[in-house]
């Protein structure tokens, strides 16, 4: 291999990971063996994200704002190296240059290892990109970490209608990444969440962690999208970020006494201290 | 003493309490005792309420929802019983008829003793109302609960241009509250947190919870009103009420850089699980 820099691995505590765990997809999907989840129509969705007291995941559009502290961070690295694929919208891939890869020190060493068996290894990027908005290149963290064989090249699905650049499809290609049409039949040229979702277990993967931003979490909360969730892990920071940040609240429906109906609740809810911040774990209220 | 019904009681257990007490007022300023709290300028202040994980304490203005479970009604008595004063805004008092008093069996036992030197106590009920909106009756909550004997009579502070009905008036001083007059000199027609506190102060009030609404909650989150927050315990509900609630989200300001700038954040923090919900303690990073 050719001598790169190692990157900063992360270790998470059992302690944590304990209580985190229940909430994990059942079997670890990224094995080769079969497991109840390929039965399964649609993949393990577990929904994380971390916000402020209010509910903000930014302080705005494309800003990146530092939120929860170290521990939160590694608990990020652990949740990734435990699911098959990580999505993100083409917002948060414009706006943050995430890396989606894991450095928890296993999945680090998964990889060293060729990551043949493991329990955990690196989860596959996904971006949801209906207009062709990201304008992947060679310098993208995602193809950075790719090409030193610290993460998997991107699936980025975009509209069938969207012709995509000759120089991006080369690039995501050359790290084993790839371009994926699918007919963009949501509202306002969204997907549907049956859609990507089909993909994706199409694709072997069984299950996703869905991190962001603000719309995709937005309309996974609210009916009809929550319907596919099967786990939420929020943190959240002792801090308000003030109005006019990226909030995460889902849209509500009216009740037939006119009223306002709030639109979701977790169930079977364990609340983690972590560092500074508070880990919420919980399945939504069918 | 007339034949009334018993109102139900409550009980805190001790392990929460324990976490939550270092955050209550340093002395118990209910007792007759001197205490280093009457060298301050102003009350304690503890700034608590309950809101949904989109920062919503109502879905929407006026409507009164429910959000957290019992065990955190029972700890709104325990700290309601460990304050000298609670304070609500105007809207609150219209749209909530609140009670504010303490069901904690200490506080109700603490009633029934004379009230003489107990460690817990009824705490006096604030109305913030400077234009007079509150139209306080025989049959408010807080009203009956003094007739009872299981509260004490309101202050309600008004601005000094302001004039009070009569039967109002007579209402309040039947139970031993009272109208206040304060020049309300802040912005929009509100008092200002200085004037207010140095009010209680002098009415021998060392304490003071202030429960909501939003507006009130929101001014003393943002500076300049947090510098007079002595404490913060906020109890979150694992439930979204969607867009359009009564949401806790102080304005914050813009930085050198033209950038926003988050308006607050806590230190010393403890997170307490209690029940389905969790308690955040925290005190004001200056």
């Amino acid at each position: 291999m050719t001598s790169i820099p190692p990157r900063e691995t992360l270790t998470f505590p059992p302690g944590p990971a304990a209580l985190i765990t229940p909430y994990l997809p059942p079997n670890n999907t990224n094995t080769t063996t079969t497991t109840s989840s390929s039965t399964r129509a649609y993949p393990y969705v577990t929904l994380t994200y971390a916000h402020s007291l209010d509910a903000s995941i930014s302080l705005g559009p494309g800003i990146r704002t530092a939120l929860s502290g170290p521990e939160s961070k590694a608990m990020t690295h652990f949740l990734r190296a435990h699911h098959d694929a990580i999505l993100v919208g083409a917002g948060t891939a414009v706006a943050d240059d995430p890396g989606l890869n894991s450095r928890l020190a296993a999945a680090v060493a998964a990889d060293a290892d060729g990551g043949g068996g493991g329990r955990v290894k690196q989860p596959r990027p996904v971006v949801l990109d209906p207009r062709g908005r990201w304008a992947v290149h060679a310098g993208s963290k995602v193809v950075e970490l790719a090409r030193e064989g610290s993460g998997l090249g991107p699936l980025v699905l975009v509209d069938t209608g969207t012709v995509m650049e000759e120089g991006r499809r080369r690039v995501l290609e050359a790290v084993g990444g790839r371009y994926i049409a699918l007919e963009a039949r949501g509202e306002r040229g969204r997907f549907e969440w049956a859609d990507v979702l089909s993909v994706l277990k199409q694709e072997g993967l069984g299950s996703v962690m869905i991190e962001g931003g603000g719309e995709v979490i937005n309309s996974l909360l609210a009916p009809p999208g929550n319907a596919f969730v099967d786990s939420v892990i929020v943190t959240i920071a002792p801090t308000w970020l003030g109005q006019g940040g990226v909030v995460v609240s889902p849209v509500r429906s009216t009740g037939v006494d006119g009223q306002p109906v709030a639109p979701a609740r977790l169930t079977d809810v364990t609340w983690c201290p972590l560092g500074e911040d508070v880990v919420l774990c919980g399945r939504i209220l069918r």
